[in-house]
């Protein structure tokens, strides 16, 4: 099929690599993958997990989690601190599907004790050092006081406690890495004997891409969330959580002018198409993009000596050595990998597999009520 | 209404005075108003404009001007080197419209000569400063040969050059944006001058948000094209180009989690939300918005001690002075101005007055084939 405007495209082979990869990494640990399906938001893609007996998943909002309902999903984890203002689409969902919500703050727990209308499974959020939300490992006093208002609930069902150590993105090292795992995993074990006595069933849940990619062990908890490494990106290669050949996804933009004097290519893709997730190089200059070629079946790793510099709202600006300069031409589509691949797809709202297959994206389509027959 | 997911509110007030200020200074110059549409990318706004006499607007792809001419817009410039690859899109509506192009390579105007079937008007694209695209505006020996290429086309008639000062955007002094400005007027001139013989009725086109807004002379072109001034922005506000009271978009997110150790609010809204556009505070940290407060009728000017100064995927962080935080409580929905509108408008796909109106975005709505009657 001939492109002529910017189009994200998906390697479905390198994407069921990456779903294999982490499927059995779950396996070996003897713990429970429920894939975080806000990188892809697909009902097409959601259905290739499937095919590993994916049954449980997680999303960031209860739209995302209708969707989903929809396409018959039944055991879905909202990681977000639960909206309580959304008290009606968490009845309408919970009606139907196993729904899981967090906590952060009493408050929370309270307004739901008193909108639920239907059992739902709740975790608390605990912050175990990303610093973004969550109640402090350590503080057993606000801990304990949630605690005591989900069992006086008898639509709330203590599940446990989920962590997101979204701080892994900051570090390039694998040591780094381990060590925040174990940090969390440790904070985690000692609030599971603190509880265990009053729910004997509690799990611990925990998932980001980098810990989930780069080792492998993870045992000590009940399940893991990652969600990115269904298609990873330029930024978790910088990580170290995958290699430039397991990126699934590429934009595919058009060159729609050139400047000789400055090595500059212009092309239709800006923050509208990408977002605006930077990559900071080593000189503190950024990037948004690393540029590819395209093959038959696909694309090569990224060429050395061209990327994407800057974006304005429909705008890109790469900047190429003399030699890579040359080989781009007015009318020619250029490949690049993005930065961010889970803002990339909300922004491009569908997807070209390399078969040319079109797949759809959640914010692509039309919402719809809850309609699960 | 009652509000529940974050939302963008608009206040049609504001905004028709926005619009009805710039129609004046226009009038005052003696100039065309060409407004830019991608800012907003709806069709009740747009229709807007036509209370004012406004016929010609300004669009960023041709998919936006497919939309414009579906709402009956007849005269529409895609201010973006023409994307060759998109001719039959093109031709369709230049088939029914008077649309307009820019080139800034000569491989370009060949392109268009080759495929274009209908009269088209195209507009040479001058860089006088902003280095992002542009023919430089003294390489006389590229703009000769690209304005042969035309004159030797049926199909492209030479309407004149464009411009676009987006380093205004940089400055926050009014005599910066002024001499951007003369600067451009100066070398603009120049090539009216060395034009004119072979095209008695070359145009001159500016059009940057700050500079239409802040400066009261606009003499010297014939046409200014600012979109951004229909909403304007905390950006648009640093910069000198409007008051806070003339910003006429809101966020509205929910508040999901306190963290009254760290005085900081999580609300549902992200980067999918806002985009991640920020502002470079003095201090050299950054805020993605400024936090205001609901009135009966719309919303206060911003609050000190009270930012939105992270982002990610659907979370945002609200740093509080201890008296704002007590302010908000879980469940509550609270006020942001967002950085770039044009972006988060992009990312909401839709509007709420705050008549409580629903309006529609470009990118919430289906793509429909041109249905010109």
């Amino acid at each position: 099929m001939r492109l002529t405007t910017p189009t994200l495209l998906l390697d479905k082979k390198k994407s069921l690599n990456n779903i294999r990869r982490m499927v059995q990494k779950a396996k070996e640990n003897g713990i429970r993958l429920r894939p975080h399906f806000k990188t892809h938001q697909s009902a097409q893609v959601g259905a290739w997990f499937r095919e590993y007996n994916i049954d449980a998943i997680t999303v960031s909002s209860l739209k995302m989690a209708r969707y989903f309902a929809n396409q018959g999903w039944k055991d879905i984890m909202v990681a977000f601190p639960a909206n309580v203002l959304e008290m009606d689409t968490m009845n309408e969902l919970a009606a139907h599907i196993k729904l899981h919500v967090l906590a952060v703050n009493v408050e929370t727990v309270e307004a739901l004790a008193i909108g639920l209308k239907h059992p739902v499974q709740i975790w608390v959020k605990i912050d175990t050092g990303y610093r973004r939300t969550g109640v402090l490992a350590n503080n057993h006093t606000a801990l304990d006081t949630i605690i005591q208002k989900i069992k006086e609930s008898d639509k709330l069902q203590f599940a446990g406690f989920v962590v997101h150590d979204g701080h892994t993105y900051k570090q390039t090292d694998v040591y780094a890495i381990q060590t925040i795992h174990n940090t969390s995993v440790y904070l985690l074990q000692l609030l599971r004997e603190r509880y265990i006595g009053q729910f004997p069933n509690l799990q611990l849940s925990i998932g980001d891409t980098p810990s989930c990619s780069i080792l492998d062990s993870l045992t000590g908890v009940d399940e893991i969330r990652p969600g990115n490494f269904v298609f990873y990106d330029v930024m978790q290669q910088r990580i170290g959580s995958c290699s430039f050949d397991d990126v699934a996804v590429c934009m595919a933009c058009p060159v729609v002018a050139k400047h000789p004097n400055r090595g500059e290519i212009i092309i239709y893709g800006g923050s509208v198409h990408f977002s605006k997730d930077a990559l900071p190089l080593e000189d503190s200059s950024v990037i948004y993009g690393r540029v590819v070629e395209f093959t038959n079946d696909g694309w090569t790793t990224p060429v050395n000596g061209i990327d994407l510099v800057s974006l304005s709202q429909e705008h890109g600006v790469i900047k190429a050595s003399p030699e890579q300069f040359e080989k781009y031409h007015i009318g020619d589509m250029i490949g690049i990998l993005p930065v961010h691949s889970c803002l990339t797809a909300d922004l491009m709202r569908g997807y070209m597999t390399t078969d040319g297959e079109i797949l759809e994206h959640l914010s692509g389509v039309p919402q719809r009520e809850l309609e699960i027959l």
